[in-house]
C-alpha cells in the first residue's frame, strides 16, 4: 500500500438481476471523474454492465482494471449469461455472482490495491439459493475481516443514526437491549466518528427507548436500568455522550446540529427520521471494519430493475462518504 | 346555536404556572383578529394574563367575554393569588384551576356559546396534587362529553399522523395493538378528515409494527395477524385505506402527498417524523369528540415560564386548525 492516497475505491456490482449494474452505470455516466483507474474500480461482470448500458442508453468504454484510458474500469469477477439472469428475481447463479464481488473487493482492499468498498444491493434470497448462510453484506464483510463487532450508521448531510439493534421483531426489541450493548455502540461510534469522519469530539446523542424516556420510569424502566447506566459508563471513559433523550424529539435536536449523531435502540426509530430527511441520498456506513465500506441505503428494487429507471443518488453519496472516510483515516494514521 | 359562523374559539389558559399565558398574550399582540369578541375568548384569570403581560411587555386591554370592544375577551374562571402561584412548579392551586377552565369551556361548548375548544398546556401531576384524576386534557373532554372512543391525531401543514397506542412503554406496544383497536382508528380518522378535514375520500396509510412491516413474519408476525385483517376489514366498508407499510417509509410517503393520513402504531413511530416536520407548529387534534378541541403540541415548559421565551407558534396553529374544522363541520352538516 505505497500511497494510500491513489488508491480507488471499489464498487461492487450487486445482484445483477437488480438495479446495481444500471446504477453503476448512470452514475459513470454523470461523474467523468469516475473514469480514472485511480478513482473507481467495479468488481462485477462485463456482459451485465453492458445489458445496462443497452437498458440506459449510455456509452461509456469498459477497460481493465489498471487500464491508463479513461472509463469504466472493471475488475472482471464472473462471466454471466445474460439469458440466465432475468431481471427482477435472484437465482443461484445471480447470488453466487454477487457473493464472489464482495470477495473479490475484500481481498484486493486487503492487498492494498484498493482504499475502500462501496456496495451495490444484493439479495438476501439470492444469498441463500446459493448455499451462503450470510444474511448480508455486513455480515460477509466483517466475518472476512475478523471483525466481532460493528455497527450500521445511516447517515446523509445533515443527519447520522447508528442503530442498536437492527432486524429485530419491535416485541424483541427490549429484551435484546443490554447495558453492553449499549455502551458498545456509543464506543464504536465515538471512535468511527474520530478515525472516519475527523469529528474531534463527537457530540452523541443517546435516545431512550420508551415514550417520554420512560417519564421517570412510567413507561418503561429500561432507560433507567439500561440505557443511563451505559452513558454514565461512556461518559466516565471521556466519551461526550449524553441521554437518554425522549425519541420524538432527538433527532430534531440532532439536525439542529446539538449532537452529530444520534444512537438508536431500534431499527425504525433511526430510520424513520433518516429516510424522512435523507430518503433519496442516504448513505449505508459500516462503523468499526478495518476496511472502509459504505453502501446504498436502498434494496435490489427488482420491481424497477431493467427499466432504466433506478436513481444513482444514494450511489454517488455512499462514494462520496467512502472517499472523505479513507481522506479521514489517512489524516487519522 | 343561532349562528355558529359567528361563534368563537375559546382558548383554556392551562397551568398558570406554565408558559400557557404568556403564550396567549403572544399571540394576541400577533394577531388583532383575535381581537374580536366573535374570534377569540380566553377561560382563565385576570391576575395571570397580566403577569404574563408583564413578563412579555406587551399591553392589551383585558375585557368581558361579551364586550364590544376590542381587546383580549376573558371568561373569567378563578380570582388568583399571583403569589402562590409562582413560575415554574404546578401546586394544588393551579391545577385545580386548570382543570376548571376546561371545565368552564366545554360547558360554554355545549351551550353554544363557543364553537371549539383550543388548549394550552396543564400539568398531569398539577392535577393530581388537586385530586383530579385524569392524566390529561383529552381524558377530561371524553368524559365530560360522553365520548367513548377517540384518536389523537397530531398535524401540521405537510404531516398527519393518528396514533393506535399512545404512552405505551414500547415492551407493551405488541400486546397493546389489536384488530378492534386499529380497525376502530381507521375508521374514527376516515370519518375525522372527512367530517373536520373536508376530505371526501382519505387516503389512509396504516404504519406496520415491525421492521420491513415484518418482512413476510421473518421480524414478527403482528402485521399478518392484526393489522392486515383490520385493514382488509375497513376496505370492506368501502374505506380508502391501505398497508400495512414498512414504517421507515410510510410518513416520507405520506410528506410527499401519496397519504392524506398516516396511522402509527405507537408513540415515537407517529411522534418522531410529525416533531421532525412540524417541530414548531405541530397540532394536536382530538378526533370523534362531539367538541371541536385542538392543543399545542407542546408541554408547560416550567424550566422558561415566567422569561417571556416561549413561542406561541403552535397556539396559533392550533388556533387555525379549530376555525377549519369548525368552518368543516359547518359544511359537513
Amino acid at each position: 500500500m505505497s500511497n494510500a492516497k491513489d488508491l480507488p475505491i471499489g464498487i461492487t456490482m450487486g445482484c445483477p438481476a437488480g438495479v446495481g449494474p444500471e446504477i453503476i452505470v448512470e452514475a459513470f455516466s454523470k461523474h467523468p471523474e469516475w473514469h480514472q483507474r485511480d478513482k473507481i474500480v467495479v468488481f462485477g461482470d462485463e456482459a451485465i454492465l453492458r445489458r445496462a448500458m443497452g437498458v440506459t442508453g449510455i456509452e461509456l468504454p469498459i477497460l481493465d482494471a489498471d487500464s491508463p484510458d479513461l472509463g469504466l474500469h472493471l475488475f472482471s469477477v464472473t462471466s454471466l449469461d445474460t439469458g440466465k439472469c432475468p431481471f427482477g428475481k435472484p437465482t443461484r447463479t445471480t447470488g453466487e455472482a454477487s457473493y464472489r464481488y464482495i470477495v473479490a473487493a475484500i481481498k484486493a482492499a486487503q492487498e492494498g490495491r484498493i482504499g475502500g468498498i462501496v456496495t451495490a444491493p444484493i439479495s438476501k434470497e439470492g444469498l441463500r439459493m446459493a448455499g451462503i448462510h450470510y444474511p448480508g453484506h455486513t455480515e460477509i464483510l466483517a466475518d472476512h475481516t475478523n471483525t466481532k463487532d460493528y455497527r450500521m450508521m445511516l447517515m446523509g448531510e445533515r443527519l447520522k443514526v447508528v442503530l442498536v439493534t437492527i432486524h429485530v421483531a419491535l416485541s424483541k426489541v427490549p429484551q435484546a437491549i443490554t447495558r453492553e450493548k449499549v455502551l458498545d455502540t456509543i464506543v464504536i461510534v465515538n471512535e468511527g466518528l474520530k478515525r472516519d469522519f475527523g469529528i474531534a469530539a463527537p457530540r452523541i446523542a443517546v435516545a431512550g427507548l420508551n415514550p417520554h424516556a420512560g417519564e421517570g420510569g412510567m413507561f418503561g424502566n429500561e432507560e433507567t436500568e439500561v440505557i443511563e447506566p451505559a452513558v454514565r459508563e461512556a461518559r466516565s471513559m471521556g466519551i461526550e455522550c449524553s441521554g437518554p433523550y425522549p425519541p420524538d424529539t432527538v433527532f430534531y435536536r440532532a439536525l439542529h446540529g446539538e449532537f452529530h449523531v444520534v444512537c438508536a435502540q431500534y431499527h425504525d426509530q433511526g430510520l424513520i427520521p433518516l429516510k424522512l430527511i435523507h430518503f433519496e441520498d442516504g448513505v449505508n456506513v459500516t462503523l468499526n471494519l478495518p476496511i472502509v465500506r459504505t453502501s446504498v441505503d436502498h434494496g435490489t428494487a427488482y420491481d424497477i430493475a431493467g427499466h432504466g429507471l433506478a436513481s444513482p443518488t444514494s450511489l454517488v453519496a455512499a462514494v462520496d462518504v467512502a472517499r472523505e472516510m479513507m481522506r479521514c483515516r489517512r489524516k487519522h494514521q
